[in-house]
C-alpha cells in the first residue's frame, strides 16, 4: 500500500518507476486504445455477408425489392432479427441505418424541434432543456447534449446502476429535465448492469415533465464475456406495468456484432411512440438501406444466429479482457491506488485511480506511445470532478500489443500515484 | 380545339369519352405511377455491386478498414467518384449515407437548432423562418418545410428557371427568408434546366438574411434522356465569383444511378461550409456506411464509369418517355387543353391541364386503376392554386403498362376538360 510509504520510500520507488517508464518510452511504440473498436479478427467473422450473401436475391420475404425506394421502418426479416435484442413486439421497432448514435441524435433533434409523442410542445420551447447523465458514461451521449445546448446534470453511479434516489428526486422536481442517458447492460465504461430494482425504479419514475424520456442505449445487450452473463429486466415491459408505457426509448445496433461501419441500428418503444416517430421520420428519409437489412437477415438468420456469432466474438476478446484484469490485479491491486470492476460483458474496463491522477496517467501513456480515451471524457463536459476515471478499451489491439500497453499503463498509473502522494 | 366546341358537341364528345373510359375501367387494371422509381431492369444494371464487389477487399485506398468505425466525411475514392457530379474540389464534399433527402433534412434541422456557417444564431431563434419554393416542385422538399414549421412562399417557374425578379426582390426585403429549394437540372417535375442567366442571378443574390442558403438539389445531374443533354453552370463557382461562396449547399445521390434503397448521397459546398457541417455532424454519427461507399467506388471506378452506366439507363427509360410524349402529342395536343415540356432528362413529364381539372384527372385515373402522384403535390402545402398540374412518372411501369396507363390518362384528361368546359 503506497499510502503507507514514507516520503523516502516513495522517492526511491519513483526513481525505479521512472527508469522502467523511460525504458518503455525508448521503444517508440504506437498503440491506439482510445475507442471501443472491434479487432480485425472480429470483423472477419462477418465477411461472408459482404460477398455472396445477396447472390441473385434482393427481395424481402414480403416481396419488396430491397434495391428500390420504400419501407421507412425496416423490412420484416430485419425487424424479426432485431426484435429479440430489445425484447419488443413487431409494432414496437424501427430498423434504421448503420448507426444507433444517429438514431439517438435524430430522436433528440426531433424532440427539440417538433416534440415527442404526447408532448405539448417541442422541447426547444422550454426555457431550458436538461438531461440527467449518469457518470462515468458514454462520451458521445454527453457530446450530443453539449452540441445541442442541453444542460447536463451528473448523476453518480452506484454498484447496481445510477443513484436512483437522486434521479427520482430530480425528475419529480424539475420539468426542464427532459431525459436521462442509460447504458443498462455492461455500462460504458463501468461494465455494470442495472439491477432489477434499478430498472423497476426507472419504470416507476414520476417525472414532472410529461414529455420526459429515458434514453435506454442497450448497446451491449448480447456482448457477453463470460459463461455467466448479466441479465436485466425488460424496461419497456416494466414501464407498461407501471403505467408509463411511453417513457422509454430503447436503442441498439449490430455495430459490435457485424460491422461498426456497416451494421444495422434500431429503436424500440411503445407502438404509439414508434408510430409517432415514423410520422416524423417520414419527412427525413424515404427509407434506410434495405439491402443491408436483407444482408444481415440472411447472414444471421435469427436471434440464435446472433447468439452463436457472439460466442465467436467472446473467444476473441475475452482473453484480452483477461490480460487487462490480470495486469491490474498483479501490478496495481497490491498498492491500493485504484479500483475497477470485473465486467461480464461490454467493451471496457473502467479504471478509477487516485483523485487527480487520471490526466497524468493518460499523458504519461501518450508520451510512451499508448493513446487512451482522454481523461474526463466519461463525464459531462469532459470534466471528471475527481480526475480519477480512465476508460480502458482492450478489444482492438492484438494480445501482444495489449500486454505491452498494459505494462506501460500500470507503470504510468503507479508513477502518477507516487507523484500525487509525494505532493501531500 | 375543344374550346371552340358548342355545348351540343361537347355533350356528344363527353358520351363518347365516357364510353371509352368505362371500357378501360372494366379491365380492372392496377398500375402505380405515383413516384419516380427506377424499373427493375434499371436496378439490374448494378447488381454486380451486391455480390462479388468486395470479395476479400474492404480497405480504402488510404488503408482504412471500411468495416470498422471512423471517417465522418467519406472515404477518398467515394469522394473522388462523386466530386464530378457536383463539380467540387476534394475539401468541398461530404459523402454520406443512402439518402440525399436525409442530408437535406438534417442540414435544415441543424440550421434550425444550431445555425449555419457564419450565422449569428440558430434559424429557430428568428421570429419566423421562411423558404422560397419554386413550384411546381418536389413534394418532399416542401414536406420538409411543412413538417418543421418553415413557412413556404411559392415562386412560379418561368421557361428557364424560377421567376428571378421575384426571388431577388423577396430575399432582399425579408430576413426571415432563410432558404430556397432548387432542382436546377431536369427540374422535378417540370423537366427544365436553369439557364446560365438564372444560375448567375442566383449566385449574385443579395439576401437580407446573412444566413440565407440556396438548397441546390442536383438530383438529375447525369440523368440525360437525349444525345443533346442540358448543361448548367456550376453554381458554386458562380457564387465564388460573385463573392457569395458560402451561399449555396449542393446535394446529389446515386439513388437513380445505382439503387434508391442503397446508394450514396453527398453534400457539396465551400470548404468552410463543409468544415462547419462536419463539425456539427460529428455529434450525430461516427460515420456513414463506408462499405457501401467502397462498393460504389469499385463498381463505377470513376465518373466515366457513371457516364457509361447512365447511357444504359437512358436506353431503358427514353422509350418510356417517348410513349408518354407520343400519346400526349397525338391525343391531347390537337385539342388545346394542356401543355407540357419535352424534357432532355430527369424522371418526369409535367402536365399542365386546364385550370380546375388536375384533381379530377387524377381521380378518374385512380378509379380506372392508374395511381398518379396526387394532384397538388407539386405545390407547397399540396395546394396547386390552379388545380392544373400533374406529375407523370414514366420510368417504373413496363412499356406495355405505360401505354395502357397513358391511354387511360388521355381519356381522363379529355373527359375532365370537357366536363370543365360544360360548366362554363
Amino acid at each position: 500500500m503506497y499510502r503507507e510509504y514514507s516520503a523516502e520510500q516513495l522517492n526511491e520507488l519513483k526513481s525505479e518507476l521512472l527508469a522502467q517508464y523511460e525504458a518503455y518510452k525508448a521503444k517508440n511504440l504506437k498503440l491506439d486504445m482510445s475507442r471501443g473498436k472491434p479487432a480485425p479478427e472480429q470483423l472477419n467473422l462477418s465477411i461472408e455477408m459482404l460477398t455472396h450473401c445477396l447472390d441473385g436475391d434482393y427481395k424481402s420475404e414480403n416481396g419488396i425489392d430491397c434495391r428500390n425506394y420504400g419501407v421507412l421502418d425496416g423490412i420484416p426479416e430485419a425487424k424479426e432479427l432485431m426484435r429479440p435484442l430489445l425484447g419488443v413486439a413487431e409494432d414496437e421497432i424501427i430498423v434504421g441505418g448503420n448507426s444507433s448514435l444517429q438514431l439517438m441524435y435524430d430522436t433528440i433533434a426531433r424532440a427539440m424541434l417538433l416534440g415527442v409523442y404526447g408532448g405539448e410542445k417541442p422541447w426547444c420551447k422550454s426555457n431550458k432543456v436538461k438531461f440527467l447523465c449518469p457518470a462515468p458514461g458514454y462520451d458521445r451521449h454527453f457530446a450530443i447534449c453539449e452540441s445541442i445546448g442541453i444542460e447536463m446534470i451528473t448523476v453518480p453511479y452506484l454498484e447496481d446502476g445510477p443513484d436512483m434516489d437522486m434521479v427520482e428526486k430530480l425528475v419529480a422536481e424539475d420539468d426542464e429535465i427532459k431525459g436521462i442517458w442509460c447504458v443498462p447492460m455492461y455500462s460504458n465504461p463501468t461494465g455494470i448492469s442495472y439491477s432489477d430494482t434499478v430498472v423497476k425504479r426507472f419504470a416507476n419514475l414520476k417525472p414532472k415533465a410529461k414529455d420526459f424520456r429515458i434514453f435506454w442505449d442497450n448497446a451491449y445487450c448480447v456482448h457477453h464475456l463470460t459463461d455467466t452473463p448479466d441479465k436485466i429486466l425488460n424496461i419497456l415491459e416494466e414501464c407498461k406495468k407501471a403505467g408509463n408505457p411511453h417513457m422509454v426509448l430503447m436503442f441498439t445496433s449490430t455495430s459490435k456484432i457485424s460491422f461498426p461501419g456497416g451494421g444495422l441500428a434500431c429503436i424500440g418503444a411503445s407502438a404509439e411512440n414508434i408510430k409517432f416517430i415514423d410520422s416524423q421520420m417520414t419527412y427525413q428519409t424515404i427509407g434506410y438501406d434495405k439491402l443491408n437489412q436483407l444482408r444481415h437477415a440472411k447472414f444471421f438468420k435469427n436471434f440464435d444466429g446472433i447468439t452463436a456469432h457472439m460466442l465467436k466474438h467472446k473467444e476473441i476478446i475475452a482473453p484480452k479482457f483477461n490480460i487487462v484484469l490480470d495486469m491490474l490485479n498483479k501490478e496495481i491491486a497490491p498498492h491500493g491506488i485504484a479500483k475497477w470492476h470485473n465486467p461480464n460483458g461490454g467493451y471496457f474496463v473502467s479504471f478509477t485511480g487516485m483523485d487527480g491522477t487520471a490526466k497524468r496517467i493518460v499523458a504519461l501513456c501518450k508520451e510512451a506511445g499508448v493513446v487512451l480515451t482522454g481523461a474526463g471524457a466519461t463525464y459531462p463536459y469532459g470534466k471528471d470532478p475527481h480526475d480519477s476515471n480512465i476508460r480502458i478499451a482492450p478489444t482492438f489491439p492484438t494480445c501482444d500489443e495489449l500486454q505491452t500497453a498494459m505494462e506501460i499503463f500500470c507503470v504510468s498509473a503507479k508513477l502518477a500515484s507516487v507523484e500525487k502522494l509525494l505532493e501531500k
